[in-house]
This record gives structure tokens, sequence and C-alpha cells, in this order.
């Protein structure tokens, strides 16, 4: 029913991660056992690892940035064959049919999706483990082909932190005549300032930080708007068609709103809490402004975007990193001490303890 | 340049509203003059008499529902005849070039549109007066058609009540497959409620009060969720596509937030302030539901809500009064004391001193 694979997980909040081992089911008709190359080191991981959010089964196995090559498909899978580069995001299963799933919008299932790491395992019982691992067995529904063009390792933080900010510049409709501006630097950010140039849009980058701003235009910013400057905030009053906020703790909106056009949208895309600060409603009523959140994104969308990316050339900015170096990698998020995505290079692992798989 | 006319209005915040004259400009090539027939009571009526949001400039005269006859056209017009059933809301003029404009957006006009009182008065200078009075004269631009067969008193509250929650509907793109909500049953609300219906969506009613379960029902909405009963809430929980908030003043949007389908927004069309409870953002990330502000609705938005009530014979549902009942009206308004709407029947203001129009 189930093999043994190596891992790097942890068994409490307080523990670091180590090498541990986790079963992976054996192959069923529509699935792809991947040998995972590459994954990206997600804020989730380090939040779930630790339970910051409540509710972490132990023991932990995160990593939702998964790169790697189909080793085995299953009797009915047809659109991946052995040896295809393939890459597994957030989700490895949803309901598939409540309206959210029949409208590719797994992310929103009504009955639940399935996370890559822990969610709760339809196949093993017990819940999922994630990419920090040797390798993943999924549901070929659930798996994204990679464009031939793309680094592996670089590409894997788009499964995650890409789709993240993706999905909102589709679903709001940002082309090339939108005017975008991106909060914070970090994973998300660097990538939300990247898909936007991508489609075309005017982008800004609003953030705390001056010393951010010769690597925001870098990334290919058209403007820096630093936000505790309030010549620079009130020269951007009503401006912006769409605004994503990757910040990742409560902070003010109103300041962001009013720099809002008419009809456009703030959107949260990295904070789940609540808003302290009151939110102003005059400028939302004289303006039709909106404040949303979006989630991740859906399979369709996630491979639309894999292969925007081939079409663009569009990777994320990442500094790659060996298995065992996972806990100072956490640290060094926690400080925002990374340009601006950490990979994980799985080979070192995978190879260093073979015996260990035997287990 | 201008003529004298009898109105209603009041020279200071804490005095009631009695017969004053003021100046209506002579008419322009574009212009027409209207005598006014009906004028709908909006809150922003009282509001601005009160002077409770600041900036009222006296005297104000208010009204902004305005049904009348076409009794002078200028000599570039059109569009209107000498004798035809016309109609002006809260906009009588705007830039006409910005973005908003071209957009036919008049009312979120970035150089700021005229409001039918309290405007500044591009002509005569000082400030606009509003269609408590005997006649306007409005740029055609900004005059509506009224349909033959609607009840020229019963109309007159859709020119702000009604636009007010039409533009939402069609903004969010309300149809016969989408499940909209209102909060409150006042003169927005039950506006809400016939037009949502008119488009054919599915429409429930939140309440707190279960006494207006039958009024609710007999407006044609097809469900009351009464608020303060949590079984009622939940049952509705990712239910709505769309909620319209009338509600004029500070409350929690969490529990209503909640009660959103995936991607569903709340629209705030009758609070303009500060909501003192904090937002909670995970239903919005976990759902991309969306919190927005929405302001009464352009020229060409509000004729066309005017052709669709005459197709669909959809009026307010009214109380008409006398021209000096209205300080009366007033206080029955802030006891939600009118079902829904009071409507001046302007006639018998405008016979009883016939030799005040020649002062």
């Amino acid at each position: 029913m189930s093999t043994t694979v190596k891992a790097y997980g942890t068994q409490a909040a307080d523990l670091p991660l180590k090498e541990i081992s986790i079963h992976r089911r054996n192959i069923q008709p529509n699935d792809v056992e991947i040998d995972i190359l590459f994954c990206g080191v997600c804020h989730s991981d380090l939040h779930t690892a630790r339970n910051d959010w409540g509710g972490s089964k132990y023991p932990v196995v995160p990593g939702h940035e998964i790169v790697g090559i189909a080793t085995q498909i299953g009797t009915e899978v047809t659109k991946i064959k052995v040896g295809d580069k393939v890459a597994v995001g957030c989700i490895v299963d949803s309901c598939r049919h409540c309206p959210s799933c029949q409208k590719h919008l797994e992310q929103y299932c009504h009955n639940g999706m399935t996370g890559t790491y822990n969610g709760k395992d339809k196949h093993l019982g017990g819940h999922t483990f994630g990419g920090y691992s040797e390798r993943v067995v999924v549901d070929a529904n659930y798996v994204l082909n990679v464009p031939e063009n793309l680094d592996l390792a670089a590409v894997a933080p788009v499964l995650c932190a890409g789709v993240t900010t993706w999905s909102p510049l589709r679903h709001w409709k940002v082309n090339a005549e939108s005017k975008v501006a991106v909060i914070g630097l970090g994973g998300l950010g660097h990538m939300a300032v990247k898909l936007a140039k991508g489609l075309g849009a005017h982008v800004s980058l609003f953030s705390r930080s001056p010393e951010k701003t010769q690597d925001a235009l870098d990334l290919g910013c058209d403007e820096v708007i630093i936000s505790t400057n309030p010549e620079n905030m009130t020269a951007v009053q009503g401006k912006f068609d769409l605004i994503i906020d990757t910040v990742p703790y409560d902070h003010d909106l109103n300041p962001y709103v009013a720099t809002l056009d008419t009809s456009g949208t703030l959107v949260l895309v990295g904070f789940l809490g609540s808003l302290e600060n009151s939110v102003f409603t005059v400028p939302m009523v004289l303006g039709r402004r909106s404040i949303a959140g979006s989630l991740i994104g859906g399979i369709k969308e996630t491979q639309e975007l894999l292969d925007f990316c081939g079409e663009k050339n569009i990777v994320a900015d990442i500094e790659l990193i060996q298995m065992h170096q996972i806990n100072e990698a956490y640290e060094r998020m926690l400080q925002s001490d990374v340009k601006y995505r950490f990979v994980i290079d799985m080979s070192g692992f995978k190879n260093e303890n073979p015996q260990a798989s035997e287990a």
C-alpha cells in the first residue's frame, strides 16, 4: 500500500526540523510519482511547523513549491509521461464537484481542498506530507507541467508565491493599460512585480524602506513610493487600479485605499487576522473602491501561469540552500533576510544517506 | 440673467425649512426648464439641511429626486421637447472630460460633480438649489426622460434611492442566476429589493426586526433573515453573490461577510464614516470576498434604470406629502416611520401663494 521515504520535518512546534521517515502511497491509476529536485520555502511552511496558526498536525513535513521529474505514472494518466518536468503547488486534491471546483477554483473548494501538507490524506489516512522529501505521489489532476526553458530551481516559488499574486492580477483583469501597486517586496511581492510587468502593467512598489528602491527598480518597478513619506503618498492619490498587499501582519489600509483609482481594489494576500485600524468608508463609497482578499490560485490558472512564465521567461529570484540548512533559513526569513525566496536543492539530501529510504 | 422662484429651504442648521425665494438662471442653449411636479425626500436632504456632514452652504434648498414637465428648452436641445415628462437626480453637471466622466460615471467625476443642491453653481455663482422648488433649470445632458407608463410621484425616488442600489447591481453583474441580499428595508433597501427582483435574482433581506418580514415578502423578497437570530445567520453562510448594505450608521460587517459566497461582494451604499468593528480578513482571503462602496449612479445608467423601471413597471412605495409638511416628515424619517419614501406633491405649494413667484 505504501513506501517509506526520507523527509525533513518536525515532531513539535518547538523543535527544529530534522530527517524523518514518512509513507507515500503506492501509485494509483491516476497518480504520478515525482522525484523531487527542488522545493521552495514559503512562510506558511514555517508557520505550520511552529503551529503559529493552530491546528498543525505532527509530524509536519512542509513544502508546497515542488518541482521534480515524473518517475512513475498510473495506468490512466495521459497528460504526463515518465521523465517529464513536473510541479506541485499548494493543492493535491479537492472535492471536484462543488461550484468552486467546477469553476477551476479548487483553492476555494466548498468541501475543503487537500493541502499539500497538513491536509487530510484520503488514501493513507492521517495527514499529508509536503515537498521537503525525496519523493511524492500526487493525483495527476493536481500535477502541473513545467515549461522546458525555465530553471527548475527558480521556477519552484511560482507554485505558491507566484500564483498567489497571479490569481488576483487575472481576476481583476490587469492588462497593459493597468496601474498596479505592490505593498512589500518579499517572496510574494517580488513575484507580483515580475508578473504584473509581464502583463504589461505600470507597476509601483510601496515600501517603508528607501534602501529597497534600487532592488525594486532592478526587478522592473516603474516607481517606488516610500509609504512613510507624505509627499510620496500624496503624489499617488487616486492612481491605482489594483494594489496587491503582501504584508503578512496587521497594518492600516486607509492610506493605501486612498491611492486607488475609481473602481480600484486593494487585495490582501498576506494577512489573516483582524484589521485593528478602523476602515474609513468614505473613499470606498465616493470612489467605488474595494478591499478584498485572495488565496493562492486554482490548478488551471497555475498551469496558465507556468505557461506564461515560460513564454515571458519569468522565474523567481532565489537563494539555493541544502535541506539541512532549513532551520537557519527559517530564522533568516523571520528577519526578511532573503532575496527573495529560499529554494531547497534536494539532491544533496537524497544522496547523503541513501540507506534511509530503505528504512 | 435669472428669475426668482419660490422654494422651500432653511437659513441655518437649527432652523426648520420654510418658504424662501431663490434665483434660477435664464435658459441657456443646452438648458431645460422644468416645472417640478414631485420631489422625493432623501436622508441626504435632512443631513444637508442640518449640516450633519459639515460644509452645508445656506440657504439650503434640498431635493434631488425631481420629476416634472419640460416647459422651455434651449436652442440646442434635441433630446427633450416642451411638454415631456422629465427627471433630475443628484447630478446637474460635471467636468465631462475626466476618465470617470468619459466612462459615464459622472458621480465619480475627478474634478467634482455638481450636486443638484449645495453644489457649486457654475452659472450664477454661489451654490445650487434643489427640487423643493417650483422650477429648476438644468443642462439637458443631466436631464432624464421618464417612461410614459410610470406614476410620476412614485418614480421620483428612483432618481436617488433607485440608482444608488441599481448601480452596484449592474456593476457587480447581477442576473437571474444571482443571489442578492439587502441589509435594511428603508428607502434604499426597498428599491434594492424591487430592482434585484426585476433582474430576476433570488433576493433575501437581512433585518433586525421580525415585524418587517411580511412587508419584505410583499415587496418580493424570497427570504427574510433575522440578523439577531444565530440559526438564521448560520443557515445563509456562504450564500450571497452580492449584499447591498443600506444601513446608514456604523455596524459590524463581519457577520454579513461570512454570508457571501466565494468571490462575493458586500457593497456599502449608506454609511460614510469609520468601521469601528475590526474587519476580519480570514473569510475575505479564504473566499476572495470583497467589501466595497458605491455612490449613486451616472446619468447614462440612471436613464437605463428609468427605462428598465418602465419596462418592468417598477416604482417606489411612497407616502405623498405637501411641501409644508416637510419638517414633520424629517422627524418621522429619523424614526424610520415611512413606507418607504416621502414624496412632495409640489402642486399645492405652487398654487397657495401665486404672488410669491413674482417677488
